[in-house]
């Protein structure tokens, strides 16, 4: 794969090196394409614009053509004249594919792409490898004053891994068919293929069941999808070329089934109700007892013809057992099946369970609790613990494979942890580990996980995206692609693009300081909230206590976003400064901010916004002395010792956010102090 | 009703007398209520406040309570003990109502809301009255720096009239169904209370049958509802109180049907194809065929029970009757059965229609063009024609009352003709007409017309709102209550609250301007679309060849909206100032616009954006040259001539767009000639 590195580009004139980093600030692809060849074409887009599919019929890209048809209309103002695909025309764009693919695991998804001056080329060998391959056009529409063009290209794709998912908690925040389906969308436009639904947990049962309506009466909140919006949901995953694999998270996480049904539990006479907190609880399904079997087959009977996909998840995981342990009955089961440990206990249940999914033509996967020496390596193991959880960096994924489990990685990609998209960019799943090819290939790939205790739909997108677009790169993309600063360009694109298909991680982050403010003007929170971050790995819901289900989760931390923008900016522009750089771009971002807290000074305030006061009156007051001293190229003691006390409370986390420019606000001080310090 | 003008307000200290004026620009009710008392209490809002409901089980109050705390959690930031109502246990705000109501249009929406210091009352005779009452009581929602809280106050309240709806056209545009939702969340809000649902037109048919498959195959580019989420859209509406009437287009407007059943249509061999343009289109049922009416007969009879609301809206409009004349053996039916004109034949096609309706127990509605002599009274009559259909002001309402109809108001309230708020506001149904009771109890009320040729589900809501809150409020309060710029005020925070309840009407204008410009700094385009309106009354869309469905809508004229913020209040700045006010906010609005062309030249050019170079560039030119006549008092003749003959550029449209300052400017210009001109 090192060729991938240093591509040949070969144009009509001669031949050209160019690194891959070249070209990839050329373009703003994302994943980045296997191979991609330049060539001097240029396809102008206007009006007379068509596009044909020369193969049998697929709704996938019928669907695909004609969405992307939209979006080039809507992101170039061309009126086309032609709407949809042509029937028995050849068009400008020309889509051709082999076959009309299942959507399994196995699923070919390459693609060639090639750009010519009046003609585009599709080929592939499945229609969801067209699909893929409409994603990759999109991206490379660009412009100049007068007009939109598709530069000439020559592109050769196909995926590293052949699971790139991402799973989204709809238990925790219930998130609307909308909300899903626009996230969807995202995933295809970023080539990813497998949509992981976790749909219950302790804090709701979010799958109607018919077999168990009490499940939907007494554990939903009435926040659920029936059975035809689940349909829907996956046609549309379909039409998207995107498998989804159903979460039903079992025996601990339990407390919303044992609130419908308590005589599943572990524990006598306990007063199951659904939870509203955050964290990991007791409530767990007793798996000595007979009902405990016959419900799940009941459900996973009622269940699995809405998900044709061969893979059942079934969670499995953070099963503490307190209620096994305070059960005699269970203490006396485990002594008569010889079951030494709790985990020997949920083996027997999880073997019992495969042997369920099995007869319905099920696989199953479980979080990687599940990976006990006594279960059989049919299953499918969700590395998903690793440093965090007292386990090794990387998680369980290598361990898995060599033992002969299928496995999918998340440790490391935990994105409602907020931390940057540099963090989850760099993890390689891999890495020089030697695997012989059967190992290598029971890796299939990785998830994005969205649990969803702290987000909304209101902020859900903003904390999937931009994130998870670098990460479906990850797992796309060959591993050489791993140059951070270059990728954070492309994601800044890519972030835009985003928003035209829909995504909400851009505009209701505006919409909620309007509403902290009452509408008065925002611009002053606005650039405050692009210097904070949310708190990261949970910090904001320390031991589980403070936000509830129906806590407000549209306060200043939920404005603000990983990857803070000013700050990523203002960090590098003070490096560049004390390493002997230019001054400008620090000194404007240390005026403005002494202006935009003038401007918030002027707010009327109110029980939202106040907190915030001492963190932007101390943030103005270390931008104002030393803005002053980089201006005067003096600064006294008592600005130096100013400077450091407030320092010292911008540390602080305030509102469930922090600051992410102290470090360089300090570098600052001591450049300033060693520089132009006087007395 | 004289009385709601002079409330009396009793408090505990005394009588005080307030006019309506001076309470509504002190709580920002929208519609305002029929009665409101003052009282010097006030309920703080923290976080022990719960609710709860003293009454039967009412699933509308139920879910109206909760709702009612997540939003006040929302807007609030208190972090509530308690999400829901209350079981078994009395709480600070206490809901009573007699019952729970069938939805019908006999509804009682009546209630009372008393305010105290510790406990809100809320007295209602149904379960639909309460939950206007919560609506209310949301909007009471008062602050200061510390605290929320709500003002003690005692409201009775019910509406004017009985029908207050909004008609959202899903044909010419489909409307997914969150943007339904979210637009019944905001009529709720308004305590608006039907949902009429134009589900056919010349552009598509958009409910599933399944009797008629090819109406969804052929006729619906696969954008449709299937009864499942028809249901669903019925039942969320239902919850909130809010009937829902469907309307299926015949015998005009039926392109759409003809393109999947040609055999239905008036003209033989003529090639039927879904209609991508806006406009009035010739292709019409054939009502002198058996097949046709067998074929609605079947189709009402798979669609009505959808819909269990007793009235049925089969549209029949602006069928002008083209293929009629042409076809002989229709000429033939005409003169066999004593039909002289083409509106005989269509009364003919609609007192059948009529009887298949009657027996599925439906009322038959219709736009205006079916009240004929011949046609019965039991129908019931959609005004909507008037001056500029060439019929009288105000509509065929009080003829079609007097003939002995049920009758609903819709000329004068079709938003998306892009006409400002105060026209739609000033619109006053019924005035000083004499009429007796019977007469007055046919007119039912009205409903606001979002027809969807120019409003994709990136922009309807801006279409739809703020304006139509005002026009709700037309509808449900007293008459007297008609003070514009008192409407305006409460206005602006009606709007903010709507975005709060999920409308994207002004976050999407900034994702429009993002996407003109690549996601440069969109805030000169801002400024500028604050200035800007879409073309009114169609002209957006002249001759109706414009814009095809599927042409682009994030354009500029799509990122403003009707009642243009800073034109009003520059207009009013310069009405002030040449009556002798100050001239600050005139100059300050001229050095902005002057500052904000240098930004917008700044910016990256694409196709999109260089259109509006010129216009920006003119109003600029014409900004400067007034700032400085205002700041020096001085204005050469040069400057007089060269604003003369850019004002006439600034009258024309501009990417169908219109600057609203022209005449403003042009005031101002000649202030400016007759005060300060030298030489």
């Amino acid at each position: 794969m090192k060729k991938i590195i240093l591509l040949i580009i070969i144009n009509l004139t001669g031949v050209l090196g160019f690194a891959q980093e070249n070209l990839s600030t050329k373009y703003d692809l994302m994943p980045w394409p296997k191979d991609i060849k330049e060539h001097p074409n240029k396809f102008v887009i206007d009006s007379s614009l068509t596009i044909s599919i020369t193969s049998n019929q697929s709704e996938r890209v019928e669907h695909a053509a004609t969405q992307f048809l939209r979006r080039l209309t809507n992101r170039t103002g061309v009126f086309l004249n032609e709407g949809f695909p042509l029937e028995n025309k050849k068009g400008d764009i020309q889509i051709q594919f082999d076959e009309v693919s299942k959507l399994d695991i196995k699923n070919n998804e390459s693609y060639t792409l090639t750009v010519e001056d009046s003609t585009i080329k599709i080929s592939a060998k499945t229609d969801i490898g067209a699909t893929r391959a409409l994603a990759t056009l999109l991206q490379l529409v660009d412009h100049n004053a007068t007009e939109y063009f598709i530069p000439g290209v020559t592109i050769s794709d196909e995926p590293r891994f052949v699971w790139r998912g991402l799973m989204i908690d709809v238990s925790r925040h219930f998130q609307p068919i909308d909300v899903l389906k626009r996230n969807l969308d995202a995933m295809a436009s970023m080539k990813m293929n497998v949509f992981h639904w976790h749909l219950t947990d302790d804090q709701g049962i979010r799958i109607e069941s018919k077999t168990y309506p009490k499940l939907t009466a007494l554990a939903s909140d009435g926040l659920f999808y029936t059975h035809e919006q689940i349909k829907d949901v996956v046609a549309y995953a379909d039409r998207l070329g995107i498998r989804v694999i159903p979460e039903i998270d079992v025996p601990g996480h339990a407390t919303a089934f044992l609130t419908a049904y308590p005589e599943l539990g572990s524990k006598d006479d306990y007063d199951y109700s659904i939870e509203r907190f955050s964290g990991v609880f007791d409530p767990t399904l007793n798996p000595t007892i007979d009902i405990t079997y016959t419900f799940l087959e009941n459900l996973f009977a009622e269940i699995t013809p809405l998900f044709p996909d061969e893979y059942f998840h079934i969670g499995g995981d953070e099963n503490e057992g307190k209620h096994w342990d305070e059960s005699k009955s269970i203490q006396k089961f485990k002594k008569k099946h010889g079951l030494k440990t709790n985990h020997d206990l949920q083996t027997y249940f999880n073997v019992k369970l495969e042997k369920i999914l099995n007869k319905q033509g099920k696989k199953l996967m479980g979080w990687d609790e599940i990976m006990t020496p006594d279960m059989p390596t049919s299953a499918v193991i969700h590395s998903w613990r690793g440093e965090n959880e007292g386990l090794a960096k990387g998680g369980t994924l290598i361990e898995a494979a060599k033992q002969g489990y299928q496995t999918v990685l998340s440790n490391g990609f935990y994105i409602d942890r907020m931390q940057s998209v540099a963090y989850h960019y760099t993890i390689e799943p891999i890495g020089d580990v030697k695997l012989t090819n059967a190992e290598r290939e029971r890796i299939l790939g990785g998830e994005a996980t969205m649990w969803c205790e702290l987000a909304t739909p209101l902020t859900i997108d903003s904390r999937i995206w931009p994130r998870t677009a670098a990460i479906a790169e990850r797992f796309w993309s060959p591993k050489e692609i791993n140059n951070v600063d270059n990728m954070r360009t492309r994601l800044e694109v890519v972030s835009f693009n985003l928003e035209e298909l829909g995504l909400a991680h851009i505009k209701n982050r505006a919409v909620i300081l309007r509403g902290m403010t009452n509408h008065q003007d925002i611009s002053s929170l606005l650039s405050l909230s692009n210097l904070c971050e949310p708190l990261k790995i949970y910090a904001r819901n320390l031991d589980g206590i403070e936000y509830k289900t129906y806590s407000p989760f549209n306060l200043f931390a939920d404005a603000c976003v990983a990857d803070a923008s000013d700050a990523l900016k203002f960090n590098k522009a003070v490096s560049k400064f004390t390493k002997g750089g230019a001054s400008t771009s620090v000194a404007n971002y240390l005026q403005k901010w002494t202006n935009d807290y003038k401007a918030f000074s002027q707010l009327q305030k109110n029980p939202k916004i106040t907190p915030l006061e001492p963190l932007f009156k101390n943030l103005a007051l270390v931008s104002e002395l030393l803005s002053e001293a980089i201006q005067t190229k003096k600064i006294s003691k008592e600005s130096i010792q100013t400077i450091g006390n407030t320092m010292i409370l911008l540390r602080e986390p305030v509102a469930d956010v922090e600051l992410m420019i102290v470090d360089a606000l300090n570098d600052l001080s001591q450049y300033c102090e060693s520089n132009y310090s006087s007395k």
